[in-house]
């Protein structure tokens, strides 16, 4: 791919095309199907008819995705009662069964809201964050606010050691340091801004953009981002070192875009695109078209 | 592929093929390359012209690859001096650098030896006791013969939860036992045979034999074998019961057939070629031409 050679694209028309794919088509299919009127929470194993072939419920698909994007439509697009009441079904089961009673939160459950596997994952923490603070948002409920609240700083206590006791790597041998949390960070401060005292989010902010900008981002790899570092920031020339993953970082560029408008820091935004250009030009296999994921 | 439409194969000129492939290619391929002259054991991440790009240093590739393999030909090929210093030295590492002091076996090491990842893994546990196996038959050393057995015994009192506390599932929602245990338990009890009481190895040998022909192969698959099953014996109708995995089964019938012969059980030998048919049969993709991984 070259992407200097691409055509013009038409903004105002793809943004329609979207719009409406979403709204007519994506939406509706899993409002429709992937509700669990037996037992609450949803369905996330469908196939593209919408049949379910498994009902193991995922708290990050659960909380993260679909409590969110129900709330987030009800908050940002239009007050329609079908979402709000399909976000709040979710949330629901979430708070019921979705942790151990101490807002540690499961990686995943049954259908009836069994535990099946035991909170060793930050990121269904991170992702029930976000879902609790869109709906608290959209309800107005403060328990749902309170959940959102103390699961962040939960994450944030976690952040030297996200998975506990489940973590396999030798102490003090090699220790390092993850771009995925710093990254998630970037977007999750965001969602809930409106629970964050206000020193509090801008440092918290500021040691994110850091993080993702001036740690995992490398000038020795020409403003390439890699997954994971030593814990004094230098690489590691190690697999895990070497990782690099282009989705990852353009996921990552798009949260700091979010991040530039809303400090309005335009040179932050101007970085990010830079950064995702350089990482598409340099993941993109020119031989088969897909983006490898291994590198330098 | 359909299997039946096969030429005939001349098995004298391919069992040449493969011997002179194995001593003339593969072996000093890894006998120069492999071994790391300062610190002993041996590099497994190797380029094909032999250059080495990582150093890290895996249990199971240093001891139940290479440590087995160097004393295996050792013991049943030719006494070579180099094959045996091979082994010795990457046995030597092995038991220096490759447990906690108790034959708890770590999964992975620095080229110095120290440990990188914690021994949550029970196949370097079961790979090392090959290892000092087959190495303790080269060279007569009483403490090789002791490091298999008493691995071999950790092995089995870690039966019922290989994992330990590295274990993710929460207890009692979803007990599932898997096939990869007993599948290579079948393997390594005839790799020492020689260090184990004859009744006990009986009493071992029949309980794999029947979990492997018995509890993962499953009569109302059409004899297929499955990867998970429930504690007690069902199928489990989820991600992780309804995983199959061809490779697995394939190389599982082998280690059926080394017990036929051993058990002198035709009958088992049989079974075990009917049901490496069915798997192939079963597994291949008839569009791409790999094996699919998931089923039924």
């Amino acid at each position: 791919m070259n992407i200097n050679k691409n055509k013009m694209i038409d903004f105002n028309t793809l943004s329609i095309q979207y719009r409406d794919e979403l709204l007519e088509n994506v939406i509706p299919f899993w409002l429709n199907h992937s509700q669990d009127k037996d037992y609450g929470g949803y369905f996330s194993c469908l196939d593209r008819q919408g049949n379910v072939y498994d009902t193991d419920k995922f708290i990050w698909l659960q909380g993260g995705r679909q409590v969110w994007m129900f709330s987030m439509l009800y908050n940002s697009v239009e007050k329609r009662r079908e979402w709000l009441d399909c976000a709040i079904q979710g949330g629901e089961f979430l708070r019921k069964f979705g942790h151990d009673g101490n807002l540690n939160w499961y990686f995943s459950l049954t259908r009836e809201g069994k535990p099946i596997i035991e909170p060793y994952n930050i990121f269904s923490y991170t992702f029930a964050a976000m879902a609790f603070g869109q709906l608290s948002k959209a309800t107005g409920n403060e328990e749902y606010a309170e959940i959102a609240k103390k699961t962040f700083d939960i994450i944030l206590s976690k952040r030297s050691n996200p998975k506990g006791k489940w973590n396999k790597a030798f102490p003090g041998t090699r220790n390092l340091k993850s771009f995925s949390l710093p990254m998630i960070l970037c977007n999750l401060s965001l969602e809930i801004e409106h629970l964050l005292d206000n020193e509090f989010l801008k440092k918290t902010i500021d040691e994110c953009i850091h993080e993702v900008m001036e740690v995992f981002l490398r000038h020795e790899l020409d403003g390439l981002i890699v997954e994971n570092v030593n814990e004094d920031g230098s690489l590691s020339d190690t697999f895990d070192g070497r990782l690099m993953n282009p989705g990852h970082a353009i996921e990552a560029m798009w949260f700091i875009m979010d991040l530039g408008k809303r400090m309005n820091r335009p040179e932050l935004i101007e970085k990010a695109v830079e950064t995702t250009l350089k990482t598409v030009e340099y993941g993109w296999d020119k031989e088969h078209g897909v983006y490898s994921i291994y590198g330098p």
